[in-house]
């Protein structure tokens, strides 16, 4: 497997690195073991690929006797070429079949107690690590990670405003293809094609939910045929290049409506949608985004049929912090991006979900996702 | 998100839960906790996908007090509408943001004091169930799931088969793609299309290392320029709807090689791969067949730029037990699948591997990849 190297400048991943170590000692972990995926994507610039083998960037904490170092099967070693090791200060260890890479992790650290893992990292290798550090409490490094993932520099925010207009380019051509007596997967695949046309590397989800099954959130597609007067769901997103993930939620009606209370209960969730977008500013917790969209809901009646959390934050994942559920009393601030996505789910009949990517500015939300927030009617 | 239903009957699926349970007991486990992913597909015919919101298939040892329960998200409930959990005798458990899906599990659970979770399960769900449930030391599933994993039934071989010719007819049309002024990455995007054209549902790798990206063996693609000369290592696969997986390597030269060592050291490695196949047989040992490979390299004296295990398990998983490596002395039985795989990596210059997925039959090994192991010259 390759790794994508992203263009970040080494200036920003140095400044990444001796936050994240920072952030590790205010947390009193040692080190931070990361495994492929988005953390490591967002240290390295790189995030390789995860099977069975180990590989895991060992960060000690500041202040650690300890230094960085890629533990990397060998014949991984080369994909990461194009990652700036040495001027991170990261050495690194390899390793090939038949060796134990978790003791190479031990016998880098001085006898750890506390180690913080990518929250993402498969059991085989979290356990593999329990029992070859066995005096280290084990935390997720995700809590770490995410004081300063969650708030997201200009390059970032660059990176997600473009994937935003592309995935909203996809919305804008829904027309060609969302049809009477087309199936859901038809659909789906013609959806997933635009996805990467329009500037996306790969369309990593695609929701396409007709009729009855737009009652069903995360439904994704199936083999119902389209017909005239559906209300359809289409959740769809993925990531640019630089690794940063669009998502975006548009309700179609394909012809008029076939239900008789479609127009006023679509109306309440747009209202419901526009009041969350409008309680959004720095300093608000991020439960309150949530209460906006649900009181106006449930002041509707609707409130058992909204049956998830208003939002999540969004980045190198497409699901990360800050959530915004009641609970979370995380306070806002600028630079924080997240989906803001109410939806109403009447079983058996129909449902609606409208979902813009924010992001938090001094002035309050900025959206995204520019395509108009009403019921688009289609031919039928 | 959705998910794929299998079509596989009731009753296999009945006598999988039996023998799973059966197997937690014999190695001393309370229950399985199974996430997302090929465990779960394997027992309930669903794969489902895994975010950050747990869902778990809680699957009590026999002779345990405690009943299966699938924990699931209210939210992707719908999705598992296929899955025939009455007939399993398996309970839903479902949860909403907010709800603590860790302590439904241990609600389920009668103070289990050994548990073992899915070996790909994300460590915010394994420290989430450590923390739930105190007292019980986790494990890996994969151990007690392999016994009954590796042993492919009829319909799990004919699954694999059928992935091995959808590979096998992409390797065919390798001429359309592959010549002298294309890239790697336009190459291998006219592969990945090719790979879902002849039957799988997606391409799950695509490698092709042209010249020196050769002697790389996890290479993908890269904007690398094909030249007259390059001999070119072309690794691909992807699942096919049954859910099973292809996974084979050849190695083509575009036009005459440009090293005059291709041919003589190419043949080497035919005869390694030749030599493990012929190994294999009923009651030998994984690591035999890897020696097999290994010493006809070795012989040669190119032992060390065979920098890998010479194979690895195939089924729901691309890399699963049983891995062919030095140390495994796990006995070879029929209906286990595997890849046999030998290369040569000469850094800087060229490599080669030559990869086949066998079935052990009484017979010895039944090769489920048919081309040629001939190096391929292609027109220049």
């Amino acid at each position: 497997m390759s790794v994508s190297a992203a263009p970040i400048d080494v200036e920003s991943l140095r400044d990444r690195f001796r936050r994240a170590a920072e952030a590790a000692a205010a947390a009193g972990v040692d080190a931070l073991l990361l495994s492929p995926g988005s953390d490591l994507r967002y240290l390295l610039g790189a995030g390789g690929s995860s099977f069975e083998r180990l590989t895991c960037l060992v960060l000690p904490a500041a202040g650690s006797a300890a230094e960085p170092a890629l533990v990397v099967p060998k014949l991984e070693h080369p994909g990461y070429a194009g990652v700036p090791t040495d001027e991170l200060g990261v050495h690194a260890a390899t390793w090939v079949d038949g060796e134990d890479p978790y003791k190479l992790v031990a016998d880098l650290l001085k006898g750890p107690k506390s180690v913080s893992v990518t929250d993402m990292m498969p059991a085989l290798h979290t356990l593999g690590l329990r029992d070859a550090l066995p005096d280290a409490r084990q935390s997720l490094a995700g809590p770490v990670l995410r004081e300063l993932r969650m708030r997201k520099d200009a390059g970032e925010i660059e990176a997600l405003r473009k994937a935003g207009a592309a995935i909203d380019r996809v919305h804008a051509r829904m027309g060609e293809w969302l049809r009477p007596g087309r199936t859901e997967e038809e659909v789906g695949a013609d959806i997933a094609a635009a996805i990467v046309e329009e500037g996306h590397t790969v369309a990593e989800f695609v929701i396409v939910g007709s009729g009855p099954n737009g009652a069903s959130p995360h439904h994704g597609v199936s083999d119902r045929v389209i017909e005239a007067g559906d209300v359809v769901v289409v959740d769809i997103g993925g990531p640019v290049p630089e690794g940063y993930n669009s998502d975006s939620t548009r309700v179609y009606s394909v012809g008029v409506p076939g239900f008789d209370d479609v127009l006023d209960t679509y109306k309440v969730l747009k209202d419901a949608q526009q009041a969350a977008v409008d309680a959004v500013e720095p300093g608000v917790t991020a439960e309150s985004v949530d209460a906006a969209a649900r009181d106006v809901i449930a002041d509707a009646g609707f409130g058992e049929f909204f049956v998830h959390r208003t939002g999540h934050g969004i980045g190198l994942d497409v699901h990360e912090d800050p959530y915004i559920v009641s609970g979370n009393d995380l306070v806002l601030e600028v630079g924080m991006a997240f989906s803001i996505e109410p939806g109403i789910y009447l079983p058996g009949r129909w449902g609606a979900r409208i979902e813009d990517i924010v992001v938090v500015s001094e002035e309050g939300a900025v959206r995204l996702n520019t395509r108009p927030h009403d019921l688009v009617v289609l031919p039928s």
